[in-house]
């Protein structure tokens, strides 16, 4: 049966967002809600409260079921939880806990697989059977498309693009390595690397975002003066997109990708770093595949809940055997 | 028809080798001669002399065509030569020329992904839907196997594994860029620093190996003082260990392979370099991928022959539409 609707839900560190979503990629209705801080239960609890506020006054038998995607290491095979720094999750069995108390099929996966098949089904990448994505936000995740599908490997852990090792010798990442993509680029090190230069009297158009503390300065304070122009700003994203291009150069060559999107709140926030990048790698890449496009994910807020609802839709239409 | 043989021909920079090979992989006679230096009409001549030196007795009918593997970066769909840093093939249509002269199907593509197809097929990699093949010798090459075919990205050239940038601001690397993994892993790499610590006095048994001139230090001749017990020798091949393993972990990440193949005649003849990465990378993967198994590569010499060879197989298999 072809249903109309699926549920999508977003699980981050700080907010759960839910939506109810036509296959056209339309949230009808949708909640959001803190991320509760007292353990797992709780957190399972709000995800079935924001379920049940998305979906009264729709049949049960309409709706293609509930994606739902975690901050997490997820295993798509197993459907287990293996790895969660934010949240306490790791080891939950989230999608049994869910399933026993909603009339639908649950299934879960990481937020940066989510985002890619947002973007396939709904947004930038739509009709683009082979390409990486990029979400830039709080950390560095992201997904990889092949042939149309979602590539995921021998356990159903790919997808990872944060974790490159981009400098032997930079410094920690927050996963436990060193001189990672993630250990350049994120909300935290921007963030940072703001401070640093309001602290040396150089980043005033950066503190004046900020309201006029240091402490307060975070990344999305230097996006925004880099916006307005102020240069010092500007050679931050400057810099962020250069290591972002250097990262990607490598995957360039392994992988051809005709198409690489660049999300989260940083990533579709700044556009010009996202252009720095695509310079980069198409400057260095090995002969042939110097014509690789570069967009900013189009989805903005809703991205997760569409990409969560995105793969209900998918796990619904395999299991009725219904092409996309 | 099911056809008995193909043709396996491995052009590299200083030799051109070419195979009849049975389908269970056994080469029946094969020969070998030095790649022509007087351009690349004087290859395509060698190329084609090379094939009849095999075949003759064998009825076209049995043959199921003849694969070519250059040291090139060959877009696969087009069958076009892009890009050559050692031979005069930039921009040669070797394939139509090849073609023009025998009576077989003709297929070319890049040796790394051949030295993939041929682990798949007849080596290491039977079986393996997913893995990552790396090549270390002259430079750095390989190829990737997703759901049991060679990924090729969007105009078909893929799986160059040897141009991740793992140190920013690293060493050039022939292609042009920077710091890439080939800038540390190569024949004239480890050549150069055994060369080095034998100038500073360090390296007696690595200078014995190479009949005791600085200047005749081979890549070879590192490997084999390390493989006696040599320790400063040791300590070069460790080291070449830790980058690959270093460049490794972010494919890991984002691939999530079960196999990891190191062929290549560095790779093949030092079993504990490659132990050495996979330390690295079951270490400093993230959480859920840390069970990758790194196993050399098996076909040894026949490598380029047999991989080239599957190739011709598998063309012939899919235009007949025979499955494997």
């Amino acid at each position: 049966m072809r249903t109309s609707f699926a549920i999508g839900v977003d699980v981050g560190g700080t907010r759960i967002a839910a939506g109810l979503v036509e296959r056209k990629g339309r949230v009808v209705k949708d909640t959001r809600t803190s991320t509760p801080r007292n353990g797992p239960f709780a957190i399972v609890d709000a995800i079935i409260e924001a379920v049940e506020q998305v979906s009264p006054g729709v049949h049960a038998s309409e709706i293609a079921g509930i994606g739902i995607g975690l901050p997490a290491q997820v295993d798509f095979l197993k459907q287990s939880v293996e790895f969660c720094t934010n949240l306490p999750l790791a080891g939950v069995d989230v999608r049994s806990l869910v399933l026993s108390r909603v009339h639908h099929e649950v299934t879960l996966d990481n937020d940066g697989n989510l985002a890619a098949n947002g973007e396939f089904r709904f947004g930038t990448a739509k009709g683009a059977r082979d390409f990486l994505m990029l979400t830039i936000g709080t950390g560095v995740g992201g997904g990889l498309f092949v042939n149309g599908e979602p590539y995921r490997g021998s356990r159903g852990m790919g997808g990872e693009v944060g974790h490159m090792v981009v400098q032997m010798d930079g410094p920690p990442c927050p996963c436990g390595g060193r001189g990672h993509l993630e250990s350049y680029l994120s909300r935290p090190v921007i963030a940072a690397r703001g401070q640093e230069v309001a602290r040396a009297f150089k980043g005033r158009a950066i503190l004046e975002e900020a309201g006029g503390k240091v402490e307060d300065i975070t990344a999305e304070a230097v996006v925004r003066a880099s916006l307005k122009g102020d240069e010092v700003a500007r050679q931050i994203m400057l810099d962020a997109g250069e290591v972002l291009g250097r990262a990607l150069v490598g995957l360039v060559n392994l992988l051809n990708p005709r198409l690489v999107v660049v999300g989260g709140g940083i990533g579709e926030s700044c556009a010009f770093m996202v252009e720095r990048a695509a310079e980069v790698v198409n400057g260095e890449a090995l002969a042939g595949r110097r014509d690789v496009v570069f967009q900013q994910a189009g989805l903005g807020n809703d991205a997760g809940i569409l990409g969560a609802a995105a793969l209900a839709f998918d796990e619904h239409d395999s299991r009725e055997g219904l092409h996309r």
